[in-house]
């Protein structure tokens, strides 16, 4: 019996904050940085909804509330799902949850034994592979390919879907590749999912970036398609659409008022309840049309900037990036610049370095100052040799241009490479 | 495999906010009702804290942020902790948490394999048993014994501490008891846990009622005696304190910055961060004396309820209830209520039944509208026998005065419980 419990062996120590320690530390060395790393808007949350927030505040809504969520905010979200997804919801099988990732546990939580099998896209959202290995699954990591655009096909799932597969997680707009998956990609999924998996399969689909998607492309939600609704997990939130990260609001929707009261369970038991203030101005931001315009103009700028800035990674000898169709995430290919550094020599014949993206995405944060994410952050299962790093353009032209410069200095910079390497300390894992 | 993984069946479904769904039917068939089940107290967050919250919002402070919490609030708690306990605690021990009851899963995942024993006072908080099975742990309910004024001593504590004991649940003031540990009795606690408790104990020590103790004791806290806070987890939150219950914000304090660390990893897998812009609040409610004064007021309300009411529940014949010494519950003893209306004799006789005490709690809501919770509430593991039901003295005192009127009606409403009865759909579970 030791200090910790062993179940901890299972919980992931790498996740999407794991960057930030080495970014103090670089700091702490006297380096200023670009951050790229973070998948936040650069925009605050709007104004509409601060005052609704403030004035909740000031009438003293700041009690307990029920832990499924309170009413008026669940009906929005009702409607709200209803309207846009083509199907009916009522407001009992809405589930308010503290910002969007309490879903992914709950989920996994809820429908996977030991053994049981969970499909999640990789490279995913890391609580995805994170909870489905704590919940004792069978890992089956269906790998996004850099090729198709970081869509998958038929192809790519049919051969992993078998009767033991109980979950399959979607995420389309894709954090971090920013693929978008079209309506007949979702029919297959629909089609390959009713023949072959676990009847009562779920579908864990997170649709947080569904307002961030370009190029005139509408979103599409399987929820929508037929026989769907009965196995489909949404869950969304607030962080994205509605710059509201720190407001951790977000929302599930379930196929049953039995499931939707197993999340509520859940609730209680971890946090108890949501904030019933922030829930209502988590409502306002759905109902208040103006808010419509503020998202148009949030997306617009992130599209402005995928188009200047991911020619300007083409642009780099030993990397290349792929056009993403939503989100605000480009997923750049450094293995050239691996190679060209010696990242790809080193890491082979070092058993103690990590992969060659992450000490690409070290030595840019120590040696030049710009912080991103490795492809190991993006789930772990099957990913040697796939050298990415993820940039989020949720930062301005201005900083993005620095920081795809800092790249491009890092990516040729063999001396300062082969000086990094001779500390240790900021790589060894 | 079914839809449900079988961890479920390690989830209770009983916590403190079961009995809502009967509120609910109770006013959907007409009733109205007097509401004392809830732990809440019945003041508003102060306006210093409502107006640090909204200038927080105002100025953008709505982004993710540290997931162990923001570097000030962090401060703040480590100054009041070590000012109040005589411990050195620094920031980097403590990590802010989505209310109260985040530390009692995050403790129990982090310090409890299945087979490790824990020991946690019965009646208490549910989320302690509730968390304890669900880890595996063996489970020691140390009874709280009403003869005793709910403490416990040496001689309770003692028999149930082994070498396999990993976790022990402290509460002080109690809920749902309102018994208070002395500063002796926590001698006793150390002295024991140290001779025959695992090297690696820990004692979870919730303390959220510090501020709620009457007749002019003064809170203590184990954290404070020689050689503890190097096993003590502190959870402390700002929902009792500072009525700030829907605000969702707390506290913990861990030994180490190795253990803190293990806790910011549960923040981040579950919920990411807790709200930058409450934390703000809630280090305003820490550091600014006017708070002190607010205290003050509400726990001199508190104190003169009960004055009042616990002589009142006293009058019922078959009702007994014992002086809380802090927090503001009382916990009658309903036994011989139960006997007068029929409702032990029915529960001995029919195996569908709940415990009587339980049946007591819906006749009272249902027949009379009174809004308790039972015994069963509070940990169920060797509870056969015990009849009590827990009121929250979180209301007017003419509210209070209502329920207990209520009380005292369905104490000998013999033939309303003989008709309660026939109606298996309100009591059966």
């Amino acid at each position: 019996m030791a200090l910790f419990a062993q179940r901890l062996g299972r919980l992931e120590k790498r996740n999407e904050f794991n960057i930030t320690d080495h970014m103090a530390k670089a700091e702490a060395m006297g380096r200023d940085l670009v951050r790229l790393n973070l998948g936040e808007p650069d925009f605050d949350s709007a104004e509409n909804i601060n005052e609704c927030a403030m004035a909740e505040i000031k009438r003293g809504n700041t009690h307990y509330c029920d832990p499924q969520g309170v009413m008026p905010f669940r009906e929005a979200v009702a409607g709200f799902v209803s309207r846009t997804r083509g199907v009916e919801v009522g407001p009992d099988m809405v589930v308010a949850t503290a910002g969007g990732k309490p879903p992914i546990p709950f989920s996994m939580l809820t429908y996977v034994d030991p053994g049981d099998e969970v499909i999640y896209p990789s490279p995913g959202f890391p609580a995805y592979e994170i909870w489905a290995r704590y919940a004792g699954a069978v890992l089956k990591p269906l790998h996004l390919n850099e090729a198709k655009d970081f869509r998958f096909d038929a192809a790519d799932l049919e051969p992993l879907v078998t009767r033991k597969t109980k979950l399959l997680v979607l995420n389309s707009p894709s954090n971090p590749t920013g693929g978008v998956l079209s309506r007949d990609d979702l029919k297959d999924v629909a089609r390959i999912m009713l023949d072959k998996a676990h009847p009562d399969f779920r579908i864990l689909s997170d649709e947080v970036y569904e307002k961030i998607i370009f190029d005139g492309r509408k979103h599409e939600s399987i929820m929508g398609l037929p026989g769907m609704r009965e196995h489909t997990v949404l869950m969304n939130c607030h962080s994205k659409t509605y710059a509201m990260t720190g407001w951790r609001v977000g929302y599930a929707v379930l196929p049953t008022v039995e499931e939707a009261r197993m999340f509520r369970l859940w609730s209680i038991s971890v946090y108890s309840c949501t904030q019933p203030f922030i829930q209502m101005a988590a409502r306002q931001a759905i109902i208040d049309p103006v808010n419509d315009e503020i998202i148009k103009m949030m997306r617009d700028q992130f599209e402005m900037r995928r188009n200047r800035i991911i020619p300007e990674l083409n642009r780099i000898p030993g990397i290349r990036c792929t056009n993403p169709g939503g989100a605000f995430y480009a997923l750049p290919n450094v293995e050239g610049a691996c190679q060209t550094i010696g990242a790809t020599e080193f890491c082979r014949n070092n058993k103690q370095a990590p992969a060659p993206a992450t000490m690409f995405q070290l030595f840019a944060l120590y040696n030049h100052g710009v912080a991103t994410l490795d492809r190991a952050s993006f789930g772990r299962v099957g990913i040697e040799g796939l050298e990415y790093v993820r940039i989020s353009m949720a930062s301005s032209l201005e900083q993005l241009k620095a920081g795809v410069e800092r790249m491009a200095a890092a990516a040729e910079d063999k001396k300062g490479f082969a000086e990094f390497i001779a500390k240790p300390d900021l790589w060894m894992e």
